[in-house]
């Protein structure tokens, strides 16, 4: 498996553009992808009761487990907005079908951005239009910035690997930095491949992945009405169908989790107002529920997250964090790392000089692990630190 | 039911004092409360697997149901420190017990401070002598300072009624900026009474009171390894005893909740760095458990405390956090209120003028009003925003 570059327009047959059209107050605003070729689809969406418009049309359109093209906006979510939201989705997707000439079923559509106001439609028609003029090869990262909101970067991911002697690519591009944007948390990922592989079994691929990957991140815990991951499979690599159970699904399983924990820490990096990138691992759990349990409730304590933005080796957050979590805990169990640094041994401190505890704190990337000493599973959770700017970015926000 | 003053001295027959001993940088550090004759006791303690000593140690004392003091250190949580940390609270009893001549059986102690530091006995024994000799009938104030940490102002309620002709009165205070100190979190609370009531039904009331006044109180989500609640009963107003399915019972239960509610919005009130007060109230829920749900994962969303920080209207934030809890949701029966006004009605946003939305956040205390509209039950949490001042308090602390 190698890394390769071009974000959603790495696998073959696929075009993507990205342009202005006017919805934010600055850069571009508006991405499109789309396929040459039918594809296989699947999409995996918010769980949050209060879901987007485009999340109950995508659902809708996804049942038919194929799609050719994705509208994206970036501005406004096109949430809480009613009867009216949902008829504005189904337009966005309508107009696209109409100008590229394919049915509206094969067209699904995403936002991220403002709730609760209505979606420009006048800018959102003439910048698809431009969008689908402007369609390249080569569009993927053009498309990677039109779905910015507070990312501070673009963020894509692709690889490529051979099979039954083709070589197969799998890429994908994601925005959220962490969680959330000024108004609204939204996680939004649209993920290519030129694997030939069913719609079901796309989603059975999707759906092993996002686990430990996007179900992993957390920047400040809350969820959004819009999070999406949608992918496409369109079979332009001549490589034979993919089928459940085979070595090839499972070398097309692990890429398409590459590409996913690629991008999931990628927003980890870039949550809003963090200065360090943090990896929670918690090791010899009960089960692995615990171990995730574990690991996002220390990733989520604002206690923890506030003592890694004052590098402080403040070992008794994150143990009272895990010690609340719903994980089977004995403290007696109980050792702590930070970096490769031994701070706590079951359960009591250990003697180490304040600067070598300290000295993992001050790199911009922290490994905390937790071993609970009780069994053999394991989960990593990926975050990063609570600053004065996160509170900056999401106090001074006015609606 | 009438409002006095004395918090833990409140009741008769309690003496307390509050001295310092020099476990802090500075201020009293170490309280006791005192009964001159035998107490019915019971106590509520955190759920955290990490628990403080002295958790350990009031669990087995009270077991018999009955107490006569308390010891209270503040600047060192006895938490994470084996079993000195175990020999040291069962020592303190056991000095405190020789020097008022009662059973160390009869005595309790309690933390809240740094974590993982062995507690300075020498200077607590001291302590403990130096309090006797100062406890007093109004010694309720004095106490009330000595435990308190990040806490910015002392925090005691007491209220006075009658029982069968006799006048009964409960009393306590509490420390807790939130849910949280410097190092750890901690909520400790004392309650006394010169009711007659037996061990197992003053748990009763505790546990009855608790769910809807601590137990909805939060400032971070954190729960610490020492929060604490213990209640003693010392029968000193001569009422006769309260018994089971009584009206006196109702009555007294009543007195506790009030104590129980006011040092809980004393708490919240007093959140680290907190510059509003904020009730969310869910109403018209499914059950009890969806509306907790519902208002403790609004109260808990950082989203949604820095917006109230920044006086943003940003309703949004606050019905996707609904949305994500384990309440019933249906968005399209859904209203919300910030004060009296309305913003939401069944899902969607009213055209209201900004300034009007924008008025209540300007306000120091603010309510935020969910309405479910899906059943009949209700839920409070009391918390309070998310300001700078929270990063700074937990970042710039060094452990």
């Amino acid at each position: 498996m190698i890394k390769i570059q071009g974000g959603v327009t790495a696998a073959r047959g696929f075009q993507a553009a990205g342009i202005r059209c006017g919805i934010k107050q600055q850069g571009p605003d508006l991405a499109l992808i789309y396929s040459r070729t039918q594809c296989s689809a699947a999409g995996v969406f918010t769980t949050n009761a209060f879901k987007a418009a485009s999340i109950i049309v995508n659902t809708e359109k996804l049942q038919s487990g194929r799609a050719r093209a994705v509208v994206v906006n970036s501005g406004n979510a096109n949430a809480c907005t009613g009867d009216r939201g949902l008829r504005d989705s189904r337009r966005i997707c309508d107009f696209a079908a109409d100008l590229i000439h394919i049915p509206t079923q094969d067209v699904l559509n995403a936002s991220t951005g403002v709730i609760g106001v209505a979606l420009p439609m006048q800018k959102i028609e003439a910048g698809i239009a431009n969008a689908v003029d402007k369609l390249s090869d080569d569009g993927g990262e053009a498309a990677s910035l039109a779905i910015m909101t507070t990312d501070t970067v673009p963020k894509t991911s692709a690889y490529e690997f051979e099979l039954a002697g083709k070589t197969v690519r799998v890429g994908g591009m994601c925005k959220g930095a962490g969680m959330i944007c000024p108004n609204m948390a939204t996680m939004l990922c649209f993920i290519t491949t030129d694997a030939a592989i069913s719609g079901q079994l796309l989603r059975r691929a999707l759906e092993s992945n996002v686990e430990r990957s996007f179900n992993s991140l957390t920047v400040d815990g809350d969820m959004s009405t819009n999070d999406s991951l949608i992918m496409l499979a369109n079979g332009a690599s001549d490589c034979p169908e993919i089928v459940d159970g085979s070595d090839d699904f499972e070398k097309f399983d692990k890429a398409v989790g590459q590409v996913c924990l690629d991008l999931a820490m990628a927003c980890a990096r870039d949550g809003e107002g963090a200065t360090k990138y943090v990896e929670v691992n918690v090791v010899n759990a009960a089960s692995y529920a615990d171990a995730k349990s574990a690991a996002m409730t220390i990733a989520n304590s604002p206690l923890v997250k506030t003592a890694i933005f004052g590098e402080d080796p403040n070992w008794g957050r994150v143990l009272c964090a895990a010690g609340r979590s719903e994980a089977k805990v004995i403290p007696e169990k109980t050792s702590l790392y930070f970096g490769d640094v031994k701070i706590v041994e079951n359960g009591e401190p250990l003697a180490i000089a304040p600067d070598a505890a300290r000295k993992p704190m001050l790199e911009k990337n922290l490994q905390i692990t937790v071993d609970l000493g009780v069994g053999s599973s394991r989960a990593t959770a990926f975050t990063c630190d609570f600053s004065y700017d996160y509170v900056k970015i999401n106090a001074e926000y006015h609606t």
